[in-house]
C-alpha cells in the first residue's frame, strides 16, 4: 500500500496568508489600508459561517473589513444600492456578496453591478473574460486559484500533463479548465460532466484529476490512474449517526480507496477549502494594489 | 475504401444566407434596415479580399454596409474615433475591424472600444464572458459558430460525444471548446495544443475532431479514429509550382489520407470557410433584432 502525499491546504493557506500579512504592511506603509466588504442577505447558517471566517481572516491580517448583514426580505433595489455605495467607497477595495442569496434576488444582476475592479470573487463578466484572455489584471475565482496554488507549491508539473476537470460550473470547472490550458500551465485539458459517457474511463486518463461536481465520493479507485494527482473540490455533508453533529464532511472522491493509488491528493476537509479564503485575501490585496496605480 | 460524407460548407452557408435574406425582409418591414460597418486599416491583400466578400454578401442580402478604408499610418486615436462614431450611428448595428491591423495599433483596445451590442465578431470581453456564461444574447465568434452550425445541420450527435479541439486561440479554439461543452451540446471536450504530449493519441480519442492550429496537413491518418467527424478550420497556403498562382490552399488535416477514415469531414476550401461569412451575417441580424428591443 502506497503512502500518498497529502496536499495540505491548511499549511499552504497559512503560507499564503503570511505573504498577505507582509503585503498588508507594505500597502499600509504606502498609505493604503486594504478593505473588504462582505454582504450577506438572509440567514442561511452555512453562509454565516463562511462570512464569519472571511471577516476573521481579514482581522488576522490587518485588512479592514465591513460585514453588511441584510434581512432576507431585502429587495433587489436595496441590495443594488448597497453594492453601488460600496463601489463608491474608497476604503473598500474588494466586494463580495455571499452566495446563495434568497431566491427573489437576481444574483447575476448583483454581480454585474459590482465594480469589476472590486470583484474579488472573480465572477463579473469582465473578470470571466480576462481569465479567458489570460489577462493577469483580472481576478481569478478563489477556489480554482487555490487549486492552482496547491499544484504550484507542491511542484506538480502541469506542462504537457493530461488534466481532467469533472464539472463545468463558472465557479470552479470552467475557470479551472481555462487556468490549466493557459500558456502559463500548458496542460491538455478535458472538461467532463454529468452528461459525459463513461466518466470513469475519462478520469483514468488524468495525470491531474480535479473533481468539482458536489456528489459525495463519486470518484472511486477504478476512476484513477495509478500515480495521478487528485484535487477534490467537493465539500459534501453526509449523514453519519456516529457523529455528534449527525453528519460528516466528505469530498467528491472516495478518499480511503483512492488515496493509496495517488502520487498526491487533497484531503477533505483541509485541502482545497482553506485555500479558498486565502486566495480571497490575495485577491483583496491585488485590488488594493491595483487601486493605487 | 470508405466514401466519407463531405460537410459541404458552401451549401450550408447558402441555406443560412437564405434564412438571413428572409429575416432582412422581416426587419425592413418593421422599419429597421440592418447595417454592418467594416473597417480596414492598411493594405494587406488578404484582408482586402475578406472585406470585399463581406461587403458583397451584405449587398446580396439587402443588408446596408459601409466599408471604411483607412491608410496604414492611421493612428490609434483616429481609429478609436472611427469606432466611437460607428457606435453612435443608429444605421449601423454591427461593427468589425478587420484583423490583423498594422503593428502600431493596439488591437485589444480597439476591440474593447466597440459597443458590445455591435460587436458582431464576438471578440469584446463582454461577449467572451457571455459565451462562457452561456448567455444567448452575446455574439459567438463567427468561425466556431459556423463549425457548430455545420455539425447541427449534418445531424451529428454532440451529446456525450468525445470532442477534441486542437488549438487554444480566443478566435477559434477556446470558444469552440466552450460551445461544445455547453449545456446545449453536452460534449466531453479536450483542448489540446502545441504543448500537448502525444497529440496523435489525444486526437485518436475524438468522435468529433476540430483542427484549428494553422499548420498545413498536420493531422494524419493515424491521428483519427475510424468513423470520426473531422472539422478542419485551417486555411493554409502552401507552395505549389503546378498552380498558376504558385500555391494551393490546404487545411490542417491531410485530407487525402484522413477522409477515407471519417464518417464526415469538411473540405478545404468549401468547408468551414464559407460558414464564417454566413455566421457574420447572422450575427449582424441578431444585433439589428436586439437593437429593436
Amino acid at each position: 500500500m502506497n503512502q500518498p502525499r497529502l496536499l495540505d491546504g491548511k499549511s499552504v493557506a497559512a503560507a499564503v496568508l503570511d505573504e498577505c500579512r507582509a503585503e498588508v504592511e507594505a500597502l499600509k506603509s504606502r498609505g493604503t489600508t486594504p478593505g473588504l466588504a462582505v454582504v450577506l442577505v438572509g440567514d442561511d447558517p452555512a453562509s454565516h459561517v463562511y462570512v464569519g471566517s472571511k471577516v476573521r481572516t481579514c482581522g488576522e491580517l490587518g485588512i479592514f473589513s465591513r460585514k453588511i448583514e441584510l434581512p432576507a426580505n431585502t429587495t433587489q433595489d436595496e441590495l443594488l444600492k448597497v453594492v453601488r455605495d460600496l463601489n463608491a467607497d474608497p476604503a473598500i477595495h474588494g466586494i463580495l456578496v455571499q452566495s446563495p442569496p434568497p431566491a427573489h434576488i437576481n444574483e447575476e444582476e448583483i454581480i454585474r453591478a459590482i465594480d469589476p475592479r472590486k470583484d474579488v470573487d472573480g465572477f463579473h463578466p469582465e473578470n470571466v473574460a480576462k481569465l479567458a484572455l489570460e489577462d493577469p489584471t483580472g481576478f481569478v475565482p478563489c477556489t480554482p486559484a487555490g487549486c492552482m496554488k496547491l499544484l504550484e507549491v507542491a511542484g506538480i508539473e502541469t506542462n504537457g500533463a493530461e488534466a481532467v476537470v469533472v464539472g463545468r460550473s463558472m465557479i470552479v470547472g470552467k475557470p479551472m479548465a481555462l487556468l490549466l490550458v493557459s500558456k502559463k500551465s500548458n496542460s491538455t485539458v478535458t472538461i467532463a460532466h454529468s452528461r459525459s459517457r463513461d466518466l470513469p474511463a475519462i478520469c483514468r486518463r488524468a495525470d491531474i484529476l480535479v473533481a468539482a461536481v458536489g456528489r459525495p465520493e463519486m470518484v472511486k479507485a477504478d476512476w484513477v490512474k495509478p500515480g495521478a494527482v487528485v484535487i477534490d473540490v467537493g465539500i459534501n455533508r453526509v449523514a453519519d449517526p456516529s457523529k455528534k453533529s449527525g453528519y460528516r464532511l466528505t469530498g467528491d472522491v472516495a478518499f480511503e480507496e483512492v488515496a493509496p493509488l495517488c502520487s498526491a491528493i487533497t484531503p477533505v476537509p483541509g485541502g482545497v477549502g482553506p485555500m479558498t479564503i486565502a486566495m480571497l485575501m490575495k485577491n483583496t490585496l491585488q485590488a488594493a494594489r491595483q487601486s493605487q496605480a
